[in-house]
């Protein structure tokens, strides 16, 4: 077996749920050590950014219980092997937000939370925007915001804590809108 | 038992490491409906953004055994209970990036993974730089990047996947610049 630094030994599922499987693996570590690494195993996720002609866009309020607060994000979602990326955004652009957008961009991916979760999310840029019926999970609790976008990257920057995720999303936004895709 | 939305009504330990717990609740959903939760459970992290005066920044290059590739961040690393997140941010600046610093502002927090995790991160600006020697653990395999701050700044939006939390800490770092500590 290669004893190259980084590479994978075994692995071990440790948790399976709908959600995403927690596995243990063994490696090689940079130093030519075995180690162990326990992490998240997840497919990837979505986020979709919409933006009204008007120079508005939609986040949504989201009751996080991990957080134990309400944070406003961009819509995102989860992926299952297999899932199209740009088809769940539009999913859940619509489910969460209550929108539907005629014109989609690839923004780019970001990878979350590098160090415990191979998740590496799809960005979406959504225009050409129409209203439709927000659809929410049992599990759920999501209400919509309409806002100028900068006031939203404020919002976004300035709640304590702040959305990661979402903060990424802009970013990876305000590289398209400054120098156009995979610039 | 309270069976308000999203109160806790167990929580079991499945997954006790050196680095954080991994753990299954059962909680009320927002319809009053039992539902399971499982995730990762972190004392937090701290993310540390160098700022020469000369307007250059200090990126680390890691290898991510997660993503099988090497990423540009800033310079980060997780918390125990009871660490002290600047003490934490100047030993992972000093550690990883090989810097030390007079000069340090809190950013802001932001939350990198907030469906699957309860980590925050705390963000601190690090100035009056100065070079010490680099301090590697036998898991890492990490190298010091010095280049303008704009550079940094499309670097980490262009890289695939970008990370999400150096992304995160750049827009906090922007908020700053802009208008202040808490603004």
């Amino acid at each position: 077996m290669s004893r190259e630094p980084f590479t994978r030994l075994s692995r071990e599922v440790l948790v399976d749920n709908p959600w995403h499987r927690y596995c243990r693996d063994r490696y090689v570590q940079a130093d030519g050590s075995d180690g162990t690494y326990h992490y998240v195993d997840m497919a990837g996720s979505v986020c979709a950014v919409p933006l009204f002609d008007d120079g508005t866009t939609m986040l949504v309020r989201v009751r996080r219980y991990l957080l134990g607060c309400d944070l406003y994000e961009f819509a995102t979602g989860g992926l299952q092997p297999g899932d199209d990326p740009l088809a769940m955004a539009q999913t859940e652009l619509r489910e969460e937000a209550g929108l539907e957008a005629s014109r989609w961009d690839a923004l780019g991916t970001f990878a979350p939370y590098k160090g415990v979760s191979t998740e590496v999310c799809h960005v979406f840029l959504a225009r050409g925007l129409a209203f439709v019926a927000q659809d929410l999970e049992a599990s759920e609790r999501i209400t919509p915001h309409r806002l100028p976008l900068a006031d939203a990257a404020r919002l976004l920057a300035t709640q304590q804590p702040a959305d990661g995720m979402s903060l990424a999303a802009l970013a990876l936004l305000d590289r398209f809108r400054t120098h156009g895709a995979g610039a």
